[in-house]
């Protein structure tokens, strides 16, 4: 029996984080459960999986929910609580599913207290990528991506040697926006930009999608995960989907991951690594997708693709200060305070403002974090 | 310093193996080539890679050649000289790469030696895939493949668990012709039928895979290479030979080996796995190529895809006759004795008339493959 805890269990990745669990309910069973402030979901989800620990946005939510809770489960709250899901209990994997620079502290108190870690926080290895990947690597901890595009490059290094790597490819459909031009997307909507053509996703994840800055988080989350500089990971256009993404050899064999887009099928392998099980996914069939189709990436079209690698490589705190202004840029876009075209524009004001530390440490990386989002908010 | 022996130095994929050993002067060293008549090519063979051992096709191309080779040189003759390429010196690898079920005896003398196998000659699997890798599991001998659909797929399981696979898919090209309907084929030329879209092969290969019957053979081949039942391995049309073959997991993730078409890669692979060595084959960008098509495998079009399949499901000596059938057929094609079509008539007239024996012994294929040439011959 494999004992889980999800951090976020009631956002996207968390809820089909339980919907793989609850496929294989004779070998897996849920220690934690961390959710923000959706409480219906949460109870919902405590019935289902009797978890023995939970932990609420707030206290004051922890009071709502407190009388629902069935005798012995264990009530936390706030960040504290997140931490509490994270390091306390007994699970053997967590799975670090919460959205935004708020996953940081959690995982890395994870990590401390030697849990297997399936990432889906971005952020933080965006953010302190050179602090979690050396935590991780003192407390022989390994670092399971549950992202499609990493868990395919992950899937692609079975096996293989790393120094026999010569570059890794990291497919992008493009978004919701993908065919159109520069000039289309002045003035398009919240409802347009949400409609992402082939996964579902949160609504922020569909947003950095569509300004392809998931695909500059996701080069340097690459660029941490699997030890590679900058000038080894490639972006490669490819609307279907089909290829999640693949390494390159120094053969020149490519090796790549291929499935239909369901993200319950990277989640399970986080889970099941280095086994596969079953998956009710949908199979893949290349005769009836007919086609795939690849373009060079236009680093014009996605100017933050380019600035998030500008900062990856700037490395110090730019990447924080990017993920900063980026979560609250596309947090006022979705809000409908600003334009889409708007979001690029706060982030490239806010990171010419930006005075790079380098080697920064949880301190620094929190005080950027937040000169970046006041500067963000107010612009 | 691997020593690397050659069964068919002189052929196709002999002079690529030689290309790839010359890429690598320092890791590898010749022990002996076997050639067949091409005594010109192989004398211009040793003086560049000064084998201690050599054979030819027969005993009085040897008394031709002997004046012409180094002192200390061992020559060797007929099939009792690829015998002592494959099993006398001290290769570690024996490279495979006769054409036809003359490759049979010295596979088996390999094996029966301790050598490591890198697989070319099909034929030896597809006659006697049950006495080849029983042998190969009692002599703990591993079997690598050259062909590129088998190399891939055999690249695509590194680090899996074999019990993990849902089922493997070879992809085909569709030859020469594969935009020609049954009717179209009718009158067709030798010249035509050489016009390869994809891969720089010998005649023979080239020729089965205009009639799909290399895909038939790969097919059976591949049963006993990775221990799969029939049920279990696919194929699909895929034009442009770029995905050379992947394997399905049970969790419905695909692992796909690509590559641009260039033999050397797979040659390669076999003699430094599980290492991957640098390589010149030219690097595949998939925005270069754009798009990637399949389609379903047409039966009918291809019927001697699903001859060959079921030949490999009734085991014994059918696969056997099919094959020795094919080798004639094919021949009197090149020959220009017989039309494109005639090939698939002849092929089915002599497995009509077969009687299968099953869990044949070498003696029983040799009888087979010797009365199902005779019959070819003569239809």
């Amino acid at each position: 029996m494999k004992k889980i805890s999800i951090l976020g269990s009631t956002g996207s990745i968390g809820t089909q984080t339980l919907d793989v669990i609850a496929m294989h309910p004779e070998k897996f069973e849920i220690d934690g459960l961390a959710a923000g402030s959706n409480t219906a979901l949460l109870l919902e989800q405590v019935r289902k999986f009797k978890p023995r620990r939970v932990s609420v946005a707030s206290e004051a939510l922890a009071n709502e929910i407190r009388g629902a809770l069935p005798a012995g489960t264990e009530l936390f709250s706030g960040s504290q609580g997140l931490v509490e899901i994270a390091a306390g209990g007994d699970a053997d994997t967590i799975v670090t599913a919460v959205v935004g620079s708020v996953g940081l502290q959690s995982t890395l108190a994870a990590i401390e207290a030697g849990r297997t870690i399936g990432l889906a926080n971005k952020e933080t290895l965006v953010t302190a990528g050179h602090l979690v990947t050396e935590l991780a690597r003192k407390k022989g901890v390994r670092i399971l991506p549950v992202d499609s595009e990493h868990s395919a490059i992950f899937q692609c290094l079975n096996g293989e040697n790393r120094s026999d790597v010569e570059s890794i490819t990291i497919t992008a459909s493009g978004g919701s926006f993908r065919d159109y031009t520069r000039d289309q997307l002045v003035g398009v909507t919240v409802e347009d930009a949400l409609r992402h053509p082939n996964w579902s996703m949160g609504a922020k994840i569909t947003i950095d999608s569509a300004t392809m800055v998931n695909k500059g988080l996701e080069v340097i989350e690459a660029h941490w995960l699997f030890d590679l500089p900058y000038e080894q990971i490639n972006v490669l256009l490819h609307p279907e989907s089909i290829i999640h993404s693949y390494v390159e050899f120094r053969d020149s064999s490519i090796i790549a991951q291929l499935g239909t887009p369901d993200m319950r099928v990277p989640i399970q392998y986080a889970l099941t690594y280095p086994d596969r099980w079953h998956s009710p996914a949908k199979r893949l069939s290349l005769a009836e997708t007919g086609r795939l189709t690849f373009r060079e990436m236009d680093f014009e079209r996605y100017p933050l693709l380019r600035l998030a690698i500008e900062c990856g490589k700037a490395g110090g705190t730019a990447t924080t200060a990017f993920n900063a202004a980026n979560e609250i840029a596309v947090d006022r876009f979705l809000r409908g305070e600003i334009s889409f075209l708007r979001i690029e524009e706060i982030i490239d004001e806010v990171l010419q403002r930006h005075i790079n530390e380098s080697n920064p440490d949880l301190e620094q990386i929190g005080y950027c974090d937040r000169a970046a989002r006041e500067l963000a908010v107010q612009l």
